[in-house]
């Protein structure tokens, strides 16, 4: 089955917003093994949307189109769908139903900016009419038409709740591809291409993909299309092979994260984590508080941005400051230290370093960090300098840190250089 | 002018890359006041290209076209690009040089590949011979047709330095079009529509966008394209009229952010801020601190994600946490308390809250928040309770518990029903 993606909004054509509901929505049907022919983006006019409707209508089996279903006034789709469609506007029953109700639960008041909303083009069907979040869809001439909201949550929900069972549904059940996605952090990428330069078969059935995703690199792994002479068995060898090579940097496959992988880690091992940070502002408590169930093992941290805190809060020796600066191998195996002794856990992590853009001296650049991991009464630390801008550079930090509690729990080496 | 974007490449069309060059193309056509009418995006094939091509020739003053020039096989843009339009393709001598001398200063050997790159389109001119990235562009139907690379760096550079200036050079240069955004946060989107439902000359000049960016929602004023009746004071009247209905919400304006508004203020005022986070794990000092310069006036903050630490490190009491929970008013006026104690700071802020997807129960549902403010010895806080999945919610608590600064510092109500 083949299709079409058409994004509508203003923000999109004069590049205000990315468009990533294309992209979710192609990678999503792509990975189902529905292929996109073509991603349209109009404004938010009638004459636009109109046109490209038309178009996809003559060209495709299935439609995706997002954009323009809210209350505002700027929400025209479901006008345009039915005047585009030579269907009559008619208020969905159901819909206003549901609507009322989302509104009742939030204690707000039903209004037409509301009601507008039910309004659909005949014989639209709601897709999801018991979440809280709407779209419809609509068949024509065997097209199957898919309305979805802007707003990516929800554009995203019923993309993987609704429109994808659907189509599989109703088209032929594709064969899904074996693909497999490894995630490496800390090597750069020429390095990279250079341990991987001679793979055996890389120009035969299986086809790498490399995509740097900062400050991650992926490489994918998937069988040619059509090809049935090769089977997943040849990715695992593939994937064997990669391995042996830059085994160490892989630190995640698939949807894991790196957060997500030292958080299993440290449930495996009943190890409880603490963290003191500095030039990463709350970034990686942030991370590690986005997964589900962490506070099974992050009891939590200190942001100590200050000279003043890291003694206060931590127990940083005034003299290790004076002497070596807040930005050292000492600050930061004494913040470590101290975030543990002060916390009661296990394990203390610790950053300190000049995100920039000031802040920078001769000796110690902007993107100079330095890392420091305590356990018992021992504290490792060591140093890195990076290269990015400033959020770039809170991201390595924080990555790199983690990246430190996920070698150590696995028992390999995490200080540079070793 | 206007025109249209189309871009190329099977990572596109499958979901594995985020079209940035359509979005980067996008932004700086409408920055410069040209308008882009529709962004179409195909795979690297001969039929979706040539398509593509005979209809933006159809409907559009320029074109911008990005992808396929490279040296690999699936390059293909020059070939589909000259049987498109007719014209032969021809070996461009100066382009072949420009290519040789390339591949002669990294010391790379001439090869077929490289060769392939100097077949271009009859009377193409090549953008940009100076330098080692390499376009070409076209006229044909007085359609400027610009065919650039897919490497966002290069892709990035040759709109910049040659067809911007190229399109504003031949186009009539035009008036850049006011337009300003207006940032609102704390209001939904029915409220706000209803809000401003009967705004005067809406249907007039001044077109009106509104935009959810998840938890804000923007307002875009802008000045229709070729109307000169309308100036720059219709829409400070406009401005003004929005304001006088949902000013409180307004935090920012343009590119500002949250929390830069924040750090402004706390500048201005001179105030010392520190932070104390249950649920956000670290958002709200990673958001501060994402601010170059903030450390001027933030001080940092603690991540208290278990009720020791918040005994521990705050000095919340321990018949609070009993009598009340740790999702508390008085939980959370005692964290702020506590935070602007320890850190020795003018300002306290806290969150405390359930971000779910579990923990929840039936008096405090998951989305229940508390945020609390410190100054002296006065402490302040409410409830409020959000809807979204975790990460929605976390994003919500920071969001509110900056605005409380922010209104705070401007002596606006802040408390919630206030």
């Amino acid at each position: 089955m083949y299709g079409e993606i058409i994004t509508i909004g203003d923000e999109l054509i004069s590049g205000r917003v990315v468009d990533l509901n294309a992209w979710y929505a192609a990678g999503r049907l792509t990975a189902a093994g529905l292929k996109v022919n073509r991603v349209t983006t109009v404004g938010d006019d009638q004459e636009s949307i109109s046109k490209a409707l038309q178009k996809a209508l003559s060209e495709s089996q299935f439609v995706i189109i997002t954009g323009g279903l809210g209350s505002t006034d700027d929400d025209i789709t479901n006008e345009i769908a039915a005047s585009a469609l030579h269907r009559p506007l008619c208020l969905d029953e159901e819909m206003y139903e549901h609507i009322k109700e989302y509104a009742a639960v939030r204690g707000l008041k039903m209004s037409r900016a509301f009601e507008k909303m039910a309004w659909m083009p005949e014989d639209a069907k709601i897709l999801c009419p018991t979440e809280e979040v709407c779209g419809f869809s609509l068949v024509e001439n065997k097209v199957r038409l898919y309305f979805l909201p802007g707003v990516p949550e929800q554009m995203r929900f019923l993309m993987d709740k609704v429109v994808l069972p659907d189509l599989l549904l109703h088209g032929k059940a594709p064969s899904r591809l074996p693909h497999r996605v490894l995630k490496l952090y800390g090597l750069d990428e020429p390095s990279l291409a250079e341990k991987l330069s001679d793979l055996p078969g890389k120009s035969g059935d299986i086809i790498l993909g490399f995509y740097p995703r900062f400050p991650e690199n992926h490489i994918t792994l998937s069988l040619r299309g059509d090809d049935r002479s090769s089977t997943a068995g040849d990715l695992d060898g593939m994937e064997r092979e990669i391995r042996s090579r830059v085994g160490s940097f892989i630190f995640a496959t698939g949807d894991q994260t790196m957060e997500g992988v030292v958080g299993e880690r440290l449930l495996q091992q009943k190890l409880m984590l603490s963290v003191a940070e500095s030039c990463t502002g709350g970034l990686i408590g942030n991370l590690l508080t986005n997964v589900p169930g962490s506070s099974a093992y992050f009891l939590g941290g200190v942001v100590v941005y200050s000279n003043q805190a890291k003694i206060d809060l931590l127990g940083v020796s005034r003299r290790t400051l004076d002497t070596h600066g807040a930005v050292s191998d000492e600050a930061a195996a004494e913040m470590a230290a101290g975030v543990r002794r002060v916390l009661k856990a296990d394990l203390g992590l610790s950053v300190t370093g000049i995100a920039g853009p000031d802040g920078g001296t001769p000796e110690k650049p902007v993107g100079t960090v330095h890392i420091g991991l305590a356990r018992g009464d021992k504290a490792f630390s060591g140093k890195y300098r990076f290269w990015g801008n400033r959020e770039q550079n809170k991201l390595n930090s924080a990555m790199m840190a983690l990246d430190w509690v996920r070698r150590y729990l696995h028992g390999d080496s995490f200080l540079p250089g070793l």
